[in-house]
This record gives structure tokens, sequence and C-alpha cells, in this order.
């Protein structure tokens, strides 16, 4: 890691007219300090001034964690102990009570921080800081596009040992936990679960449950891990032993509806016409109103990132964006399917990082 | 889960002379309706008025989730769908243009939140929700005290089964992969662990690493789980097939260290004593350089919660509360020690929860 995003961050700080962006334990802290703090009720803290050498605020105990992770080379480590004042601290170093000024916080830092921040500095305005990372986040470096490359591989092989754990008479926790061995034995640590057996599947964020797989379920089975920093994200279809009826034509539907959509990507073009791509589909087949989520959303130290591929967003396009496109369709107390893949916007179109077929597999 | 802990929260949200307390996803959320919101982009709200209904706002795709926990039965649930703005939905339901107000947000709710509605109600005051709950969560109920002494009987079982663990040749995160099984085993989830073998345990916040054990390492073993929504959180100290030098006698000062401090519990008394009559014992023998952090944190719904057993905090025990006692000390480079034990403050003194000898445990 080097000081390029630092640099890249404090002149954005600079051009968003802010004296300082303050950034807490987060995918944000990630990405500029490569430090993967623990949010929790004691503060450990970024400051980025617009000039000047940022400094990383950490409680005591966190001190040997912090320097682990080599933020330490990037900037200076400043400590608080037990008995100190930590918000106290930072507001002394920010204040000029001649120009109070305005700073920006991470999304994620706790309200608790930033509500004693603006007790500490009336008079400075508080705004959100994930305008200010979002220019440097939401376009990848080629170091950021092969680790999305190499992630995206890594879950395919575990995808690929999927049809194996399917059996019916076993539960989604038990699937899940062969998963979650898998996921790690692939990754750094997992991201995220699910498996949607038969009626599960149409709930898009049911995690996992005692449910018992039967033949003629149908499986959504969505995971993620992380490794080096970027994470996975992948959703495909399974049935157990044969195909519940009437799923066979579902999919098809959505299979060209996925595949519309990736071929829709292509820079210049707005994030919501990628969304339309998919949703025209599935309209179109009659299926509209069962599909009730977002087609997509960025992804790369966070999960869930910049861009998100959604009615009204009108960005547009670049190189370098990744981000998910995963249409699906939910049939209440039946079954659902969603296909997921991670796609690069590349110079004129999209490239795939997930190559697992996309027809339903059948399982057990 | 009844409504009592919702009128509760309602009468304080009145006698803190506030309109609404407005609680995300976390530990308030599910000790209010029992309902384990994953935190987000995505905004899930609890809006909790002085006057009136609560009602809780979820994205549409966890409105299953959320009537799956049965939070449903207590609130109404509104979603808003992909495409809806929920600052702006939940702004417009606490609007009174003519009378801005003061809301409290939950602690841990994101900034980004925060900052949108502090846009979206210009005029009106924000404040911290801790202090609005806070009363309520730190003494805790019959039922509580019950989960809470269940959960530490769990915690126990797992510490029974370290020694076999801890051989030679192992490493951190070999031993760390067992726990997880074991702690699952005897929980619903696991909250943490900290294997801090030979030098690794003189970083109080280690988690596990590569290092393998070897014959003469002292290992601090400090892990915790949920079971039914309550934490355990509990610390033993173990050496592979001998003790290295000299920890035998820092050991034995951290045990009275801790067992004084443990003696010291009753109603009445300032969490701050609780934490000298700890730092005292470990002073006089010569260690107080390397005792670097508070003597403990409260436990309940989240690990770490109020009151904390720390310099400075005046507050006085109270019959109902909880939490650990965990003096260490911490020897740069060579090793780290640290007990710790749950404890309830009963009508005149403490209750132990964690029951494990608190000894130097040889393994391997």
């Amino acid at each position: 890691m080097d000081r390029r995003r630092l640099d890249a961050a404090q002149a954005a700080v600079r051009s968003h007219g802010l004296d300082a962006l303050l950034v807490g334990p987060s995918a944000d802290l990630r990405y500029l300090v490569g430090y993967d703090a623990h949010a929790m009720e004691r503060l450990t803290l970024l400051v980025l001034p617009g000039e000047g050498d940022p400094w990383l605020l950490v409680p005591e105990l966190e001190a040997p964690a912090a320097r682990a992770s080599g933020a330490d080379q990037l900037v200076e480590l400043r400590s608080w102990d037990e008995t100190e004042d930590p918000v106290a601290l930072v507001a002394r170093e920010l204040t000029d009570p001649a120009a109070p000024g305005a700073v920006a916080v991470s999304d994620r830092l706790f309200s608790v921080f930033t509500l004693a921040l603006q007790e500490a500095l009336p008079g400075t305005g508080f705004r959100s800081g994930g305008p200010v990372l979002r220019a440097l986040r939401i376009r990848k470096d080629p170091a950021e596009l092969v680790a999305l490359r190499a992630v995206g591989a890594a879950i395919d092989r575990v995808h690929a040992e999927v049809p194996g754990l399917l059996r019916a008479g076993r539960t989604e926790a038990e699937v899940a936990r062969d998963l979650g061995e898998l996921i790690l034995s692939e990754h750094d640590e997992v991201a995220f679960i699910i498996v949607g057996s038969g009626p599960n599947g149409a709930s898009p964020h049911h995690a996992v449950s005692d449910r018992v797989l039967a033949p003629g379920d149908a499986v959504v089975v969505d995971i993620g891990g992380v490794k080096d920093g970027y994470c996975s994200d992948m959703t495909r279809n399974y049935a157990v032993e044969h195909l519940p009826a009437g799923y066979a034509e579902l999919h098809a539907v959505l299979e060209q509806a996925q595949d519309t959509a990736v071929r829709a990507v292509a820079p210049g073009v707005p994030a919501a016409a990628i969304d339309a791509a998919a949703r025209d589909v599935i309209s179109a087949a009659g299926y509209g109103e069962r599909f009730i989520h977002r087609t997509g959303h960025g992804i790369g130290v966070d999960v869930h990132e910049d861009p998100y591929i959604v009615g009204g967003n009108e960005e547009l396009l670049a190189q370098g964006m990744a981000f998910s496109v995963e249409p699906g369709i939910y049939v209440p107390d039946r079954y659902g399917a969603r296909i997921e893949d991670i796609v690069l916007v590349t110079e004129d179109g999209a490239e795939r990082v997930n190559h697992r077929p996309r027809t339903v597999l059948l399982a057990g």
C-alpha cells in the first residue's frame, strides 16, 4: 500500500471545500490505510486534513493491531488511553475558532461520535463523507481489477461444489456450514451465506434456517467472501433432484434478463438503464411484479457500494466500475430465483468475473 | 417479548423532553422489538414517538425477515421500496414545521443517516440516544439475569475444553477454529475469539494469528458468544506444558486483583472504585504500568455496554447491573494475562456467572 490513495483523498477534501475528512472503522479506512479496525464504543478515527499530514487516532490497546496492519507506515499513529476523551482530542486539533469551516465524516461512523463532534465543534458544518471518497472508490485501478477477478474466480470454485451439498434431508443450516468452510478455503473471510430453499427462496434476504431440503426444491445460493481486501458476491439457483413446476420457464426468463442487462453495460450508459434492461425482459414475460429489488450494487472493498444499479440513478457508467447484475423473480410461498454475476466496465462493454453456468443445476 | 420495554422507552423519550427516539439496527433494536436487523446502506429505523404508536420502517425486501422476528406483533411495520427515499419518509412523519423540537438517534446508527435526517429536518435538535435507553438497559430484569447466568454457564463449558486444544505445534488459528465450533455448540452465535499465545498475549485485543504454540507459552483465551440474545465474555490463561518464567508470580497478583475487585462490588459503590480496587493490587505489586485498560464493561444484549468500570466513572452501582471484571497484566514481547468473569450486582454484593477455576491451567 502506498500514499497514492491518501493523496487523492486529500485532494478531494480540498476540492469539496472541506477542512478535513474523518474516517472511522469501515471499508473507507481499509481502502485508505489498510487497517481493518473493529467498529466499537472506543473511537478509532483517521483525520485527513485538506492540508498537512493525516493522522490516525486509536485506542491505546488497539495500537498494536493498528501497527500490525502497516497503517503507521502511511500516517502518524496517535493513541488515547482509557481515561481520555478522544472526541475532545480530535476537536482540539480541528478547531480554528476564527474559522469554523466544514468537515465530512465517513458514512458508517457511529452517530454517537458524529453528534459528540458536532457538540464539541459548534459552528462547524458536518457533511457526509461518501461523496468525498466516491470518485476514488467507484473506479477501480488495475490492481483492484486483478483482485476482483481473483475473488470472482474463488467464488466460482465454491459454487462448483454446491451441487454436491444440496441433498434431500439436509437442512439449509447444514449446507451453510459446509459453504462456510468452502468459502474460507478460497477467501480470507466469509462475508455472507444465503441458502433459500423452496418458499424461503422467495425472500431475497432470507439467510439460512433449519428447513429440510426435499426433492423438487428450488434453492437460491447467494454467497460471498473477502480475499485480499476485495469482495465476491455470486448467486446461482439449484434444484434438488428435479425442478418444481413452472421453474424452468421462470428461470429461462431470468437468464435472458441477466444476459440482456450485462450486454447493456458500457461506458456512458446510465446505471438506471441497466436496471431497466433487466426489468423490461422480466416485465414483458409477466413477472414484473415479482422482481422486487434493484438490479445491482457496486462492489470492491465493500460488498455493497456505489454505483447502485437502480431506477432513478442517472449516473453514467465508466471504465473501471465494478458491480453486480442480479435480477430476481420471487413467487411467494413457492420459490425464488436470482442470477448474480459481478461485471467490470471495460473500454467498450462489460467483463464478467464469474464464469459458472447460469442455468439451474440439478443437485442431490 | 411484550410491550413493556417499548412503553418504558416511550416514557423515557418524554422524560428527556424529546419528540422521538430513532433506533437503527443495533442491540437497542433487538432489545426493544427483538429484531436482529443487518446494518447496511438500506435504512431500517424504529420510530418511537413520545406520544402515539411506534412504527418500524424497513426496506421492502427485509420485510419478511422483520416479520419473521415477530417485531410486527409489537409495532406497525412500514416498508419502503427501492426507488423511495426512506429519510424523507421518516422526516415527513416527524416534522411539525411550527415546532421543530428534538429527537434522539441510537448511538450506532450510521452517520450518513443522521446527517441526512439533520438536513431534512432543519431546526430539529439531534441528540445521542444512549442516555434515553441507558436507564432501561443498565439494570437487568429477572428474565435477563436468568439469560446472563445461562450464557455464563455456556461459556464455562467451552473453557472447560480449552486445555485439550492447546497443544504445541498447533497454530492460534487452528485452536480458534475448534473454539468456534465449541462456542456454537453452546450458543446461537460466536461473538469473538482471542487466542493470544506468548508475546501475542501482551496485546489485549490481539485476535488470532498463524503463530505456532510452543512449550512454555502462556496463552490468553478470551471468548464469547450470544445465546437467546444475551452475551457471554470470559477470559482465562493457560500454559502449554509448563509455565514461562515469572508467570506464576504475575498471575498470582492478577488473581488477587480480580478477586479484590469482585469483592468490592455492591450497590452504591462507584464504578470507578471497582477499577481502583483491581488497579491498587496490581500497582502495589509493581505491575501498575502493565495494566493498560479499564477493568470492565457492562454486558447484556451488547458485549460492551454501560456501565463501564473505568477511572472517572462515578456512577453508583445498583442491583441488576451486569458487567465484566477483567484486570490484565501485559509484558511486551513476552506474555500477557487477563482474568475475566461477568458479575451481577445483587442486593448486597456480586454474583459471578462464571465458575471455572481462575488459576493458570496447564494444557497440551
